[in-house]
């Protein structure tokens, strides 16, 4: 359906005139995309402010014909906010009020449109902590947070951004609001409907608040530099540093020789701790809630243990903040650093712990089999066995002619990683981009269970189009 | 439809004769219903091996119009596993292999009639520990703890069932295999049909074999019974608890002077600690899964602030295994321990932590005016706001003429629970038992939610149909 001025006057009348954006440059944020893969045609983004307001725009909308794609911070890696020409946008950006926080009950109620360092910010405030970060948290949204299922860095000690939600506020298709606000741990009456909202992109309602789980707040921590010569390895390294830490680790992280090669070439303050060039490192950190405790020993322990068995053949305990950070700006630089060496193929994959060190392997021998001279860059948060299979382009090479090979590469990651059961999409979620790709590797059954589900929720496919699944 | 002849032999051509049960004193384990409120009346119950025998029974099944009550151990409190004449009974207890353990990932994969109590031993067996822990675990089936995603006594740790489960295989409607059994810490590759299969009650599809987590071992424990006058200070108490033991809190039980003096009265080897009588009490535990850790320290630590802060008023540390036990017998017969003063109308409700001191208030005066001389005796997980609500009968009251109250006193209870954000079933599910109770209180959006979902992926309404809600 076009978009009529009637329904402008109609979105206007809802969510009143400054609230409605036609204009190029007011829109232009809301169709820029992360990575300049797609660019958003709509004509108008609606800026709802709250709750009632979201449900009459989707009531106005089912009632035009109009789909809509809801939007957060719009800093997404898969497509899943990018628009067509005549859907409206609908952002959830005015939504930012944080409706209540409670540190006895360790909840916070916040509207989708809070920003996720926000929520973090307001938790310290309440000497409590929310444990969800990633590089795009001082844009990114809590409620896109929740649509995707954000990963990040806290994962393996506290679960994805689905483990950290307690109730939420959705609008339905028909506009009609469900309130499963609730801050409860346990509450068995019924599907978890929550959990369709959770990671559905959008596709099946618009959640407009939640309710998030708080923690206490760590108070010491122990970060070192790990140096692996043998990649079958790291999963024994991790089961060790759980059994030997009571399972404080908050951090596991992996990095290939060549990731550090480039870190220590392209980042300020960036330099390799150890003597000799090994082929892996762990960067790995234990974390305790409580202050004053033997966590030092116990790291230094959990060291030796491990080169004393020969897992690790060396170790550097980051000494000062000043060395941890160092640390950290590696891993994190990494995206970064691979920019300075030309175009990058990626790939977000999981698999399951025990199998990184073969699915590195594999998949390493066959893309470079595949492309003579790609520099194969892959880190990730190891310790949920996820891998960002990262792949530099051969030196020289034109960087479009590299961009040339995405599909044949993605064929022969992907192959892999569905043969030793893992996942084409870890964290990032399926969007526009990977639709194709999750046909191509799910059972016909469980395609078609989406697609039922999609159909009951959404008969009139008005929410969120073409993303996760096509009906 | 009627059960056929021709039906029996087609059933006994997929699982050979012995696994057809159609004699009385066969059947008999099938039909009992656990709290002895409802008889099952299916005359056959059909005991598959294997997944595809499963598929094929249901496709068998549907061909034939027959629907379907799945069925573990028959331990659940709801009526989920209740039968109609004219149902086929699937029980899923010779599905009881433990098909791969690896302790390195952390990961087991089972059956679903895999006793629960042989998944704890078997992790034991490679150094892992199953935390899903419960007063049926003898009996139980994993399968079972999955459908109705149960609570038990680790939950304020460890999460619900829900929480320890990565990936399902799932027997759909039409008999269709799903295979989703990931051991994948992220996958955001669509839609989480695995949630709605967890705490489904077998009304959306049949669960035959998980992928659940392991945990490292707790190697050391700290148990006190606490004593507080005030039990508006119970959910400071646990905070304070978290906040001081770097969330190494295992169990938080409360339990009130009433459930003290019965447990002491009737159950052996129960005592009152304390010289003095106390409103309130709290069972508490900090666990360590590392060995030779301060943990004592930091529990008395933690017992002496809270005791300086007025929060409790005496606490004894258990210094034995025995008076370990004793606190545990005192708190786990307490359902043992009212039946000996007549008869119980029970409720499993949750509120949010901070609010369950104004619960207990508001609930127990409203059941007292309503029936004076009513005897409340709430006790439970308070650590995640799951309170058992049981009420012991007046003293001398014919018992059937005190059970005749329980809708009245269900309306005073569940009212009060609702209006405070709670949950009317917490950890034990809806079944049949609460169908028109969660009808009664939750919005007609969420009910008609669950219903198209319940339609989209059981159209001909055979799997448990009539449980969790109706269409």
């Amino acid at each position: 359906m076009p978009i009529t001025d009637a329904f402008l006057d109609t979105l206007r009348s809802i969510v009143g005139d400054k609230a409605v954006l036609t204009d190029g440059g007011d829109l232009d944020p809301h169709l820029r995309e992360e990575r300049g893969l797609y660019r958003g045609q709509a004509t108008v983004a609606v800026k709802p402010a709250t709750t009632e307001e979201v449900s009459a725009v989707v009531k106005a909308c089912a009632a035009a014909g109009v789909s809509i794609v809801p939007q957060g911070g719009n800093t997404g890696l898969c497509g899943g906010a990018v628009s067509d020409a005549g859907q409206v946008i609908l952002s959830l950006s005015r939504m930012n009020r944080i409706r209540a926080i409670n540190p006895i009950d360790f909840t916070i109620t916040v509207e989708a449109g809070v920003i996720l360092e926000d929520v973090q910010t307001a938790a310290l405030e309440a000497d409590r902590f929310f444990p969800l970060a990633l590089g795009a948290q001082g844009s990114c949204q809590i409620g896109g947070n929740l649509a995707t299922n954000a990963g990040g860095l806290n994962v393996l000690r506290y679960g994805n951004t689905r483990d950290l939600c307690l109730g939420l506020e959705v609008v339905l298709a028909d506009g009609t609001v469900w309130n499963g606000l609730k801050a409860l741990g346990k509450d068995n009456t019924g599907f978890a409907l929550k959990h369709l909202f959770i990671g559905g992109e959008g596709a099946l309602g618009i959640i407009t608040a939640a309710v998030m789980k708080l923690y206490p707040r760590p108070l010491e921590k122990q970060t070192a530099l790990c140096a692996v010569d043998d990649v079958a390895q790291v999963p024994a390294l991790l089961a060790l540093a759980r059994a030997m830490s009571g399972d404080q680790v908050s951090a596991f992280e992996l990095v290939a020789r060549f990731g550090l090669e480039l870190a220590c070439r392209h980042l300020d303050g960036v330099t390799d701790p150890f003597e000799d060039a090994h082929p892996w490192y762990v960067l790995a950190e234990f974390s305790s809630t409580r202050a004053g405790t033997d966590l030092r020993a116990v790291f230094e322990g959990f060291l030796e243990t491990a080169f004393e068995q020969g897992i690790i053949s060396d170790a550097v305990i980051a000494e000062s903040g000043q060395q941890e950070a160092s640390f950290w700006r590696m891993r994190e630089g990494l995206p970064e650093a691979q920019k300075h060496e030309g175009a990058s193929i990626k790939h977000d994959v999981a698999v399951p712990v025990a199998r990184v060190p073969e699915f590195l392997d594999r998949a390493i021998a066959g893309v470079v089999a595949a492309l003579p001279g790609l520099r194969p860059c892959p880190f990730g948060h190891v310790g949920d066995g996820n891998i960002h299979f990262n792949l530099t382009q051969p030196e020289g090479m034109d960087p479009k002619a590299y961009l040339g090979h995405w599909e044949e590469m993605n064929r022969i990651v992907h192959d892999i990683v569905v043969d030793m059961g893992g996942s084409i999409s870890a964290e990032h979620g399926v969007g526009r981009l990977k639709v194709d790709e999750i046909i191509h590797y799910k059972s016909a059954a469980e395609i078609e269970v989406m697609r039922k589900v999609k159909v009951a929720l959404d008969p009139q496919n008005l929410l969120n189009p073409g993303v996760v699944v096509r009906i």
